[in-house]
């Protein structure tokens, strides 16, 4: 993870967005603050265009527009077809008709990192009949949550090993990974399952962190393997959250110490980060 | 107040916003820093969806998008029907046709609440037909205004009333308000005109305050009655922003000190504020 | 450039903005911290409406939408006819069908004012057949640079320079101007170029210093001349900068107290602002 952290910095990658419009901003200040270089775009010809100067992309289906529903499929083949690396942030998966549509389609064009809450993993798995008892006409494991995941990341460990497997099973190199965010975060690159403890509660009291995560975790990709992009970006956002908690007074100052921690967090602290075997 | 205060901490209840793109963030952080939690969606499917599972909603008429003239009437309908609550912020009522068509449309399905500066609430009320001199060809009492009021807030106390009593007269249960923000602020619920003092200027120098106190009365109306609602948000505001002036230097920080200000103001200070009949 | 600055924060102007998602909490808080009011519209029927109380307006390509693609044409048509003036940001510029298009059909109807960097700029001027060996099928001067300059800024000053005379040709009263970003930055009104030194590297560490600057400029074009406005709001940026690298330790400080400074700045330190010819 140290090489990883250290690369970024000296080589400022840039990873595109098409992202939500809540957190929009803070996942371009996230990365530039890890020391990446960001681009956000919504239109097909933008988003190609610039995929072709972006190491990786971004992908969070937040906030859906009505042109989405075409675009996103469009952009998703488009990536697929150039073996360009993307993650997949799945908001709010399980959700309303259109964004179901467009997860839905992304399961044969599928991103080489998916990264969100334990309902969104689970509801994804669940969505792309990747799960244990998927059948048709089945009750889904778990009900659709909002934004907030009412799961915990303990449930969808299997999940996310099915998940890793099927992008894997899709990506050129047979490379993937799938983030689960929690109080302990889960990483699996569909083999092993790794737990990293850490963080702060405070990072569920700002809007973004885990989008910012998302965002982080494509300028990790375009300079390393999925998985330890995945890794490196859960490290240098649990220890800048431990950081940011010690040196803050609620949310808004929590916020500003938080960039500022991904910024100054060294290669070695993310290195020295502990990381389970689940 | 204490109670709603309290009862929005202990109870995390979540309130959906459809907001403009300019706070969105703003209003995403100011719920969480209040207790609450967010949800922010603009598709028809997805805001219906998420309804189901937000306490109460917060419709903010700002950055209007084609498709808004056709999908936020279809919402307050379908909110209507479920007697579904919901926070109107009017913001730069007067100016377009699309806004005003759909502003025009919110008559029949009102919300439970509308929030905004005097020029707004005049404006509304003109254009409901529900203000006193309302005739057909009449001159409107109050010219547009962009988002900055032109209009004292004593200017909006029969306007609010009468908007109060209309959006009351179409409410299951029979409880609406209207809050004015101002130097001094108004809140009604068609029958008591309160005055709360208090606040700061800097709130006036930050993009923001009066949306996200829109999206903050909306998590108050998960816990609580509409004037309770309005009442005690508000009060939570004029608090908050007393605390961030005294601590500090400029709009930036002042904003990062009012998001701390709003995690760290307690009940009994919300419940010790000054409330004055008009 | 004294004089601009106080007349802004005596007489608060405003300054409509159709400008981009990443950044445009931040474009209007800059606004607003530099002593003007903001409002930010999408729709030509509000923005034509907003533009008759607005003192400038800004127009900002970065995040396209579908329906942008008529919008701003007719926008820009409209305030051409009407004479009234704009600041563009044509952020990209190059990358997109959509966008290219959308920036061709400004060379009729052209903005009072064009911000950017410079590949921005470069890539502009070749757009519009004002570079130098500008012919059919001739090879673009510059490679698109997604919102990354890759370009030195001295690369940008015969392009700043026929693109600020193009403008002006076009101007009601004849004057324009072009400011280009960079280490060093630079404006011209089409005949002398000014080199203005300072600033801060942190500000290409957060995101939006480029378009905010763009938005402030709109500002003071509210109350004086663009070469003034140019000159005044690119000297405020440089002096905020310096002030907020000295009080901050990452981009998150770095962006509160940059606010913070817009606000605190005195006319006289901008009117002390080191100026040299190009």
């Amino acid at each position: 993870m140290r090489h990883a952290v250290e690369q970024v910095r000296a080589t400022t990658p840039m990873a595109q967005s098409f992202t939500n419009f809540v957190t929009i901003n803070l996942v371009a200040n996230a990365q530039l603050a890890a020391g990446g270089a960001a681009a956000m775009s919504f239109l097909p010809d933008d988003v190609i265009d610039t995929a072709a100067i972006s190491g990786a992309d971004y992908i969070n289906v937040g906030t859906l527009l009505p042109f989405y529903k075409d675009a996103l499929p469009k952009i998703a083949r488009a990536f697929h077809k150039a073996g360009h690396r993307w993650v997949l942030d799945p908001v709010a998966a399980g959700i309303g008709e259109t964004r179901t549509e467009i997860l839905r389609s992304f399961r044969a064009a599928p991103p080489t990192i998916v990264r969100g809450n334990a309902s969104e993993i689970i509801a994804l798995t669940d969505m792309w009949g990747l799960a244990e008892e998927a059948e048709p006409g089945n009750t889904p494991v778990s009900r659709p949550a909002g934004v907030e995941s009412v799961d915990e990341v303990d449930a969808a460990i299997e999940p996310a090993r099915r998940l890793a497997r099927h992008l894997a099973s899709l990506a050129p190199d047979g490379k993937a990974a799938v983030a689960v965010s929690g109080a302990v975060d889960l990483v699996t690159d569909g083999a092993t399952v790794y737990r990293l403890p850490g963080g702060s509660p405070m990072m569920t009291k700002i809007t973004g962190a885990g989008c910012s995560l998302g965002g982080v975790t494509a300028v990790y990709l375009a300079v390393t393997d999925p998985l330890v992009a995945a890794l490196a970006a859960t490290a240098l956002y649990n220890r800048a959250g431990e950081t940011a908690e010690a040196a803050s007074h609620g949310p808004g100052s929590f916020q500003v110490a938080f960039l500022d921690a991904l910024w100054n967090t060294t290669p070695d602290q993310v290195a020295a980060s502990e990381i389970h075997l689940a």
